[in-house]
């Protein structure tokens, strides 16, 4: 390496979304109006108990906490997991973290040493793999297919684990872009395999809360050797208080605990404060209603992107994206996108970010916005497609 | 490795800091005083247009902001060498971060693969060697005495680099625990050794605008290559905020970009939005004030801590340490600073957090306490030895 190079682990690759929002913001700059359906984040302000609660913490006296959290969130944690799943968690076992970005890199660095292999599925959520490697680890992508609804299988763990050994398997349910969601059934047989096979499941389970087809499962009901990740940026809205948890097993806390200690020494305490009141009624109450509207833009989408000839989606189960396939329309997706924002205001992402071997024929659109957003958007698109 | 063990990286050393912290929140909890001078943190709040920005960000809008930090404090940043170092720094180059923990991280990942070499000086701060360790890295100890005042000098550097090639070199200055600080001169050639050699230079400036001996410079006036890391947690009495920023070479902005995309897609906010105020002049009033009462604390100790039998302490030129030895007292700082909770209610920090192999023989005392704290302290640590 020369003198003064980057690092060879730097040269993760970027996210082409990023690129989109730069561009996006870039026309609206130029005083076009663009319809936003890229980024994976609610619009909906957090719940006012949660901003209470923030004013509160601003007013009193703030300092480091303890690296795992503040025991209060870490109660109020255990107990969403025995009222929400029936399941008993210790809240000892509860780390807070720095969203869920901040404990996939706890989680990878305290369960894996360099070299490891880790398998996930593709289409996936990209942070994985690029974090994955710059921790030294070697991400395995596995493709999904329709014929298992876009979903790894224990056969295929078994398969690849037979190749050359794994050391942990990483899944979200529901999942980022696919929408697809493991039954209960179907998420116990992954945790099995990988208790049978020695390898460490991760359990994304950020979406949660957001299921609009079954009900959704976690990892802890079927396994102690889980890692289980979730985060309050997504179904409690609060995206920009950075703020996430995982639940350890037993021999994991102490590691994460040292691991924490070294590389953050603790979490942001207002956003810590502010987090316990997500639990509060009143603020699930209109967490509820705010899933409602994106019921209604699911609904929307599903019934009108088939009718202005997106008519291969995938399933929607949850989280709050529709991946479609744009193969109708274009073998490049990352051109279709560019266009779609240019020639019809309308933001998305491309499927490559997801699917490095087949996400030029896929896109994404989040549905996250309001609803009068997205029946302007597919207005837009539609007028675009007849007119091209 | 057998399955589901914690990853060796993870075998970090804890802060036996960390067990003095619990042990004198648990005295505390049994209704005895102690006076803490173990935490390394402003006992001082944020200054109050920080707060009024806070509260101000929480009525607003909130969401993911770009990766390397919102504009206006980068801006402000940027400002900030003009204003107080006359040097000129494209704010491009500068990235904020979750505290200089955060900027660690990124700056390792960044400029270092698995395996390389990265030189620190002993006694230092340990969440060097242990990040170090966690990313794949090889921290070399360097041991400084008082020959050099501590710091390290472009020989020790030459001299540990032909032995087996070093990949970079960290400083901090003012340093924790030692307090002593590099003159201009000194980081200069330090910086431009590390040039030389084609080493890249690191320099914790977390300390800055806490200098009471000499006046402190930054490495960004002698090298294009060097990273600067800062913070908003000490001078600036921020530190649950959990915000700060690192100075990157121009090579390194586009990778920390995509590693912070992965690692934490973005920063807290509201935290950033309110860093922005810590620059505003009656911010920067206030804490000038704070600072004055860290002086005073400091000449007390300077003064009483040799009267009770403390008399080889090292420079104190800037931070707010005291490092002290107690080798008249005692062989075990460890079994001292326990004794010293239990037996005078004084909580401090035993030296082998800082140097396993000398750190036995001392001990830092934090003073950014309060001043009636402070002189407590003293009378309590000057009867129990007397008694003892």
């Amino acid at each position: 390496m020369p003198p003064f190079a980057p690092s060879a682990r730097s040269k993760v690759e970027p996210f082409i979304a990023m690129e989109v929002l730069a561009d996006a913001v870039r026309r609206e700059a130029e005083g076009h109006r663009v319809i936003r359906m890229e980024v994976g984040q609610p619009g909906a302000p957090a719940p006012t108990p949660v901003i209470a609660a923030a004013h509160a913490a601003i007013t009193g006296k703030l300092g480091y906490t303890e690296a795992l959290g503040i025991r209060p969130l870490r109660l109020a944690i255990a107990e969403h997991y025995a009222r929400t799943y029936r399941v008993s968690v210790d809240p000892d076992r509860i780390a807070i973290t720095a969203g869920s970005s901040g404990a996939f890199s706890l989680a990878f660095l305290a369960a894996f040493d360099v070299g490891a292999r880790v398998a996930v599925p593709t289409p996936g959520y990209p942070a994985y793999r690029n974090l994955l490697g710059a921790l030294g680890l070697e991400a395995v992508a596995i493709e999904t297919t329709a014929e298992t609804r876009w979903t790894l299988t224990p056969a295929m763990i078994e398969k690849v684990h037979a190749e050359k050994p794994l050391a942990g398997v990483l899944v979200a349910s529901p999942a980022n872009p696919t929408g697809t969601m493991y039954s209960a059934e179907s998420l116990r047989s992954l945790s099995e395999v990988c208790d049978d096979l020695g390898l460490r499941f991760i359990s994304d389970e950020i979406y949660h809360g957001l299921v609009f087809a079954g009900t959704e499962a976690t990892a802890l009901a079927f396994s102690d050797n889980a890692i289980v990740v979730n985060s309050f940026s997504k179904y409690y809205c609060m995206t920009g208080w950075r703020i996430g948890w995982m639940v350890l097993p037993e021999a994991l806390v102490k590691p994460v605990d040292r691991l924490a200690q070294n590389l953050y020494l603790s979490n942001n305490e207002i956003s810590q404060k502010a987090a316990v009141a997500a639990f509060d009624p009143r603020s699930l109450a209109y967490l509820d209603g705010v899933k409602a509207s994106y019921a209604v833009n699911r609904a929307h989408l599903l019934q009108e992107l088939p009718a202005i000839g997106f008519d291969d989606l995938l399933p929607v189960d949850g989280a709050f994206y529709v991946y479609a396939s744009v193969r109708r329309f274009s073998n490049d997706s990352v051109d279709f996108t560019r266009r779609m924002l240019l020639e019809a205001g309308v933001a998305a992402t491309p499927g490559p970010d997801f699917d490095s071997r087949r996400g030029s024929g896929y896109m994404r659109f989040s549905f996250a916005g309001s609803e009068a957003d997205i029946v302007e958007a597919v207005q837009r698109i539609g007028g675009w497609l007849r007119r091209g």
